[in-house]
C-alpha cells in the first residue's frame, strides 16, 4: 500500500495510531486538530528547537532503517533540549515524502519516533505530511525548564555563552562510537550485517540510536553548571561554538579526550580523530569553575549517571577571534584535520554525513 | 554570493540579522543557542503548529517571489493559530536549500517572514538551514491562548471538535480570491505584471499575501465560539473536517456562500467555485447556536472586524460518515467538483497547489 493509495488523512491517520502510547497528561488537543495545546508547567520556562534531515544528505536509505531514522530525527532534538537542561515534552513532525513510498515503511519510522519519544518522557503531538521529491523528516521539539525555586528570578538553563576564563572544560562520556559507526556503515553492503562483530554493532547502534543525556543535562543544572552545548558537530567545533557565543578560548588536552572504547578497539589510532572531529556522539559538552563541577559529578553520581571527565580548559580569548586550542602532552598544537561538520561546506552535495 | 560561499555559520547570521525587529520581551533566548526559550503566560494553554511548503509542490518560484514565499510560510501557521483562537508568539524556521542558491535570495525569504511576524505580532526565535536537493521551508508556530478568567478551568480554545446539531455555520469574510489570484499567476508569464488591472492585483495579492483573521478568532472566543478551523483546503473540504472531527453534518446553502467580490468579477460564474473549493482563504469557519455567533459579530463590529457572514448549519449525522451537503434556493444538492485539496492525490505531482 502506497501514500498515494491511502491518500493525506488515510495516512494521517495510520501515522497517528503509532504514537498513541505518548499521550501526556497536559496535553488538551492532539494530532487532528489546527494546532496541539497543552498546559504549561507553571514556573518553568518553554525551550524550542528544530531539525530538518533531508534524504541523501543527512541519512541514506540503503544503510539505515526507518524505524532507526524515526529514533535518530527525535533524538537529535532531545539533545538539544539535553544541552539546554531541560525536560523535553511535545513533538511536532513535518513529513515530506513519495506518493509511491509504501505506508509501512512511514508506519516504521513513526514507531522509531513514538520508541524515542517513550523513552525520553516526550511525546509527539501534531504535525504535517506533504509530497516532496526526497523524504524530508523536520522535528520540533519544544521542552520545559525546571521550575523556578524563586519566584523573582527565571529558571536557571544550560547557554552556550556563560563560559569564563578560569572555567574547567568537562564532557558527559565517550566520544567517536558515532563516528566509527557511521564508518562502518559506509563500507559495508547495504544492511548486510551479519559479518559484524559485537564490537562492530556496538558502533553501529552508537551511530544508528543514539542516547542524548537529558538526565545529565538536569543534574547539571541543578548542581548549578550554566554552560553546555551537546557533541553533534563534533567536540572541536561544538567547543568552537561554546567559545565564540560566550567570547572566550578553550584549550583541549588531546591525552585526556574520552574515546569510546569500542571505537578504540576497532580503529586504533584513527578513533582520537573520530572523538575529536567525528560528531552526533550526542553526550554534553559542559564548563564550570572546578568547585562546581565536583558537585555535578556528584549529582550525576547519586542519578545513576557517569561522572564528568574534564577535557581541558576556558581561557581569556587571545586573538582577534575565539578559538580553541588542542595541545599534547607536551604542550605542543595537535592539528586536527576538521572543523567539524557544516552544512553546505561540502564537495559532494548528496554525500552522507560524516568523516571524509 | 551564494549558500555554500558564506557556509552554514555565515547564513544563519545574514538571515537572523533580518528578524532583529521582532524579539518579544519574553523571550529569554533567541537565534544561535542549543533552542530557544521563552517565558509562557500565567494562566494560558500553550498551542503548537508546524506545516511545510516544498518548491515545485506547493510554490513556483517562476510565479511567487522570495519575499511572498517567506510571508505565505508563516501566514498558512499564523491562520493555523489563529483558528484555535490563540495569539501567535514563536516561530521556528527549518529551511532547506541548495548550495548555490544566492544568498539574497534567502534574505528576502526572511524579509517576508519578518514582515508576516510583525504584521501578527510574533518572532521567529530558532531554526535550521540545511543543505537539500529542492527548497523546503518549514515553519513551527507556537502560540498562546488568551488567559483563563477561572483558575480553576482551562482557557478556552476553538476546536474542529465542537460543533453541534443546530449551530449555524459561518465565515469571518468572501471567498475564493486565493484560488482567482493563482489561476491568473498560472496563466500570465513568469513575473510579468504590467498588464494586469487592479482587480487583478488584489486578487494576486489575496494569493501571495494571504492575511489570517487572528483578531477575529480571539474575538470569537471571547463572543463564547467553541468550533471554529481556517479555510485552507477548501470551504467544502474544511467543513468537512469539521464534521468529521465533531461527528456531524453540514448543509451549506450555496447562494449564501460569500463570493469575493474581485473574483466575481473578473471570473463570473466560475468563481462561486473558487468560493467552495479553491482553498488558501484563510478566513475562519465557525460553528456556534445563533444568539452566540450574534455576540460574536457585535464582538467583531467593537474590535473593527467584518461581521460574520452565516452560510447554512449544522445538523445530525445521517448517514455512516459525516457528510457535507450543498444546497441551491430550491433545496437541491449542488454537485461539487473537488472536495478540497489534498496531498498526494495528484494526478501531476510536481504541479503547483490549486484548481486544476
Amino acid at each position: 500500500v502506497t501514500v498515494a493509495q491511502v491518500g493525506e488523512f488515510g495516512l494521517i491517520n495510520r501515522l497517528a495510531t503509532r504514537l498513541e502510547s505518548t499521550r501526556p497528561k497536559n496535553l488538551r488537543v492532539g494530532i487532528g486538530d489546527d494546532a496541539a495545546a497543552w498546559l504549561p508547567t507553571p514556573g518553568t520556562l518553554t525551550v524550542a528547537t528544530t531539525d530538518a534531515l533531508v534524504e541523501g544528505v543527512h541519512f541514506d536509505l540503503a544503510t539505515t532503517s526507518w524505524c532507526d531514522l524515526g529514533w535518530k530525527a527525535l533524538a537529535e532534538n532531545v539533545s538539544d533540549i539535553a544541552a539546554m537542561g531541560c525536560q523535553p515534552r511535545y513533538a511536532l513532525i513535518a513529513l515530506g515524502a513519495h506518493q509511491d513510498q509504501p505506508v509501512a515503511d512511514l508506519e516504521s519510522l513513526y514507531d522509531g519516533l513514538a520508541e524515542c519519544a517513550e523513552a525520553y518522557g516526550c511525546a509527539v503531538v501534531g504535525g504535517d505530511v506533504v509530497y516532496a521529491p526526497c523524504v524530508v523528516i523536520q522535528v520540533t521539539l519544544v521542552g520545559e525548564s525546571q521550575p523556578t525555586h524563586d519566584q523573582g528570578s527565571d529558571p536557571a538553563l544550560l547557554r552556550r555563552s556563560a563560559a569564563r576564563p578560569g572555567d574547567t572544560l568537562a564532557v558527559t562520556g565517550p566520544l567517536g562510537a558515532s563516528a566509527a559507526g557511521l564508518r562502518l556503515l559506509a563500507a559495508s553492503a547495504p544492511r548486510l550485517t551479519s559479518r559484524r562483530s559485537q564490537v562492530e554493532d556496538a558502533l553501529v547502534a552508537a551511530h544508528c540510536r543514539p542516547q542524548p543525556r537529558v538526565t545529565a543535562g538536569l543534574a547539571l543544572v541543578d548542581a548549578g553548571v550554566r554552560c553546555a552545548i551537546d557533541v553533534s558537530d563534533g567536540l572541536v567545533a561544538d567547543v568552537g561554538h561554546l567559545c565564540e557565543l560566550s567570547g572566550v578560548d578553550a584549550e583541549i588536552e588531546v591525552d585526556r579526550v574520552p574515546i569510546h572504547p569500542a571505537a578504540a578497539t576497532r580503529f586504533a589510532e584513527e578513533a582520537r580523530e573520530m572523538a575529536l572531529s567525528g560528531g552526533e556522539d550526542y553526550e554534553l559538552i559542559c564548563a564550570a569553575p572546578e568547585e562546581v563541577l565536583e558537585r555535578a559529578s556528584e549529582m550525576l553520581r547519586m542519578r545513576g549517571e557517569p561522572p564528568l571527565l574534564r577535557i581541558g580548559s576556558v581561557v581569556a580569548q587571545a586573538g582577534p577571534e575565539p578559538s580553541v586550542r588542542v595541545r599534547d602532552a607536551a604542550g605542543l598544537l595537535v592539528p586536527i584535520g576538521r572543523a567539524g561538520y557544516q552544512h553546505f561546506d561540502r564537495s559532494v552535495p548528496s554525500s552522507v554525513r560524516g568523516l571524509p
